[in-house]
């Protein structure tokens, strides 16, 4: 077995997460910001320091590929994104690129024989922070093959189209032709030129650190929906208005949220996740009974028959009197559970063992570029413990060891690939 | 008895309901804007018209006045605020405003002796819908009158700093500098050169259309307090954190919310309100376990010892453990039972009586110009009724004719307190 550098690893860490460095010990880092530009640049002088050809697709997509010996072969892909949230972690997103880099770095290194072209990517504007949606740019890419149900979010045009939510006004088209990183269509990721694909990503999760293991080998990403419900009540003023006579749709929204707890709690399955995270109430202010609130609920499982289930409860709270309100639920969008290509899955489970770390199976909570990449490739992702199962914060951490666990995994994995 | 001119009152709403009308039955008219200098400027127009005496003071407010036969004796004052919230209707405010201009009208077109000067004015800025808070121009006037619990709101220097909540850049001090309608201090209303004060306003509720009443005499502004729950939760990732470790702070805040309505109507009290209008969510993204949430309770009832007993329920939300979150809460401001004083009250009893005009006692909900002015000299209020209870809404409703009673009722009352 191969081993990755624990040093160049270590390296690479530290110098990536100066890159937007917020000052709390995370990073700011939004999509083709200056801070990613600093990102991207590093990847591309360190990618042609080993002899690796750097390309740009239309979406600003940066690819670095070290040749194989077959010039007929598909290329095999690892990678993820390097923007983050606001006041994110160093980790999630651009410990996938990092994983890449340090594969290519090793292979280059001890000059390890392969047939394949290997390549490293980075994927723009994965978490939508400053242009909505999250996986933004996996969706352009992916889009023809993407199921109905999830497709509709990612036309090209309207994804040009997104605002910035910090000056409501550029757009992600502007920001593309205003970077030095828009290039040519014929670049992009696509089966015609790529055989298959692996990312490696932090879990964002504590079961690996609970069951004390390094490296989660994921089967698939979790089928979701999510649905808002809204509440109608009326607007009265706060000191005149007698309570006997009110219609608080703030009041009705919270007994129907705890509803959900408690009847979802009541079906008993450990493994289903669900969160009510988000909420908007009108007119808020204090002085003001609300006569609009709506929240979320983001439901995720394996089974399809468990979320029928808990989608029966979301929908019998239209039946409900709370607080005198009426309740509608709104479809937002469902994806089904996307299982990973059984033999990659394989080929990770097999270095993982060949190569003496603790792992694992298990599911992914959280979406991926990958799973898009997944409708039009072979394709799957491999986990590195996340320590108190934080991300999206600056807390956020994975050991050097652990990551340099995971990018050893992967080297072999690719390599597994490439032997097939 | 004299009577008003159902007439002329008909067209001074007619009129004044012109200036922001936003085309739905109502109006926005900020403070100082544009649609609040037409409306300025028609009273102006109209009180030149019938001989009165224009003064501005340095917070723009606008008085004008009616000499009495006594050149010695003090003004008797009439008024409320000519501003709006966002899309509001055409009588909160407004209505105290025309019916004092009514009042004038009868005197002049009558001939009704008078001793005392007989002055109607123009509040600047109560909603502080623009510029917060509410009620902040009689809060200036009255600062040094105030109790200690409520004064430190309404700081001058501090009121010059707030900022429009629209481009969030001009403060309230640009906007009177700007205006036309900035004047000598020495003209601000004042125990000095004033005896007296009523206020006319709409209702807000729905008791007098209840009980089929067209006045309300009101014999107090309910005592209050606001205070804010907080809950510490942890921001975990939706798909990816099981949720037997979570702590999330929405469903602690609801969990509380419903409490609080629980207990608090376990007390029995038919009339206390209480409101919890406002909610804050952090990251309050769907993708998010929250971590921060706050909500606001307003509370009113005329007895200290109720709203001590709510206060109590408030304050036990500490002790409980709310989905695994922190509790604190903190007190925003509170202020005592304003009483009316008793003689003005009962004018305008015998007013209500004598003009033949249906009407009940009733306390306010709401807070109102008077009750700062309460503090430095004798003052009450006038309620005519609201048509469904409903106010700071385009549906907000008063008849002509129970517009007219309104005013009706104040002349009659100020006309017995200036012969006292």
């Amino acid at each position: 077995m191969y081993q990755c550098s624990l040093e160049r690893m270590t390296n690479k860490i530290t110098t990536f997460s100066k890159f937007g460095d917020a000052g709390n010990g995370g990073i700011t880092r939004y999509t083709l910001s200056e801070e990613d530009v600093l990102a991207r640049n590093e990847f591309i002088k360190r990618m042609q320091a080993i002899g690796a050809i750097i390309e740009v697709d239309d979406v600003a997509n940066v690819y670095a590929t070290l040749p194989g010996s077959d010039p007929t072969a598909k290329r095999i892909v690892t990678g993820s994104h390097s923007d983050s949230v606001k006041n994110g972690g160093n980790y999630d997103g651009i410990l996938g690129v990092m994983s890449g880099m340090e594969v290519l770095e090793t292979i280059a290194e001890q000059n390890i024989p392969h047939k394949h072209p290997m390549t490293v990517m980075i994927f723009t504007n994965e978490e939508g922070s400053l242009y909505p949606p999250a996986m933004m740019v996996s969706g352009i890419l992916c889009y023809d093959y993407l199921p109905e149900t999830v497709k509709g979010k990612f036309k090209y045009e309207d994804m040009l189209q997104s605002k910035s939510v910090l000056d409501k006004t550029t757009t992600f088209g502007d920001a593309l032709e205003a970077s030095d990183f828009k290039g040519d269509i014929a670049n992009r990721l696509s089966p015609e030129n790529y055989k298959c694909m692996f990312e490696v990503h932090i879990e964002q999760g504590p079961i690996l650190e609970d069951a004390g293991k390094d490296i989660g080998i994921v089967d698939c990403v979790l089928g979701m929906f999510n649905y808002r419900l809204r509440f109608y009540g009326q607007a009265v003023h706060a000191g005149t208005f007698p309570m006997q006579k009110r219609q608080d749709a703030l009041f009705a929204a919270s007994q129907a949220l705890c509803y959900l707890h408690e009847e979802i709690d009541k079906l008993g399955y450990s493994d289903l996740v669900y969160t009510t995270g988000e909420i908007e109430c009108h007119p808020n202010v204090h002085t003001c009974v609300p006569d609009e609130v709506d929240f979320c609920i983001d439901v995720r499982h394996e089974s399809a028959e468990v979320r029928e289930k808990v989608l029966a409860i979301v929908k019998s709270c239209t039946e409900k009197p709370w607080a005198g309100c009426r309740c509608h639920v709104e479809r937002m969008w469902n994806r089904d559970t996307v299982y990973w290509d059984e033999t990659l899955v394989s080929y990770v489970s097999e270095a993982a063992k060949e190569s003496g770390v603790s792992h694992q199976v298990v599911h992914s909570g959280a979406g991926h570029d990958a799973q898009f990449v997944a409708y039009m490739m072979p394709t799957t992702m491999i986990f590195v413990q996340s320590k108190d199962g934080l991300s999206h914060c600056e807390p956020e951490y994975s050991s050097p060891e652990q990551c340099t666990a995971g990018a050893t995994v992967l080297l072999n994995a690719m390599l597994k690939a490439d032997a097939e």
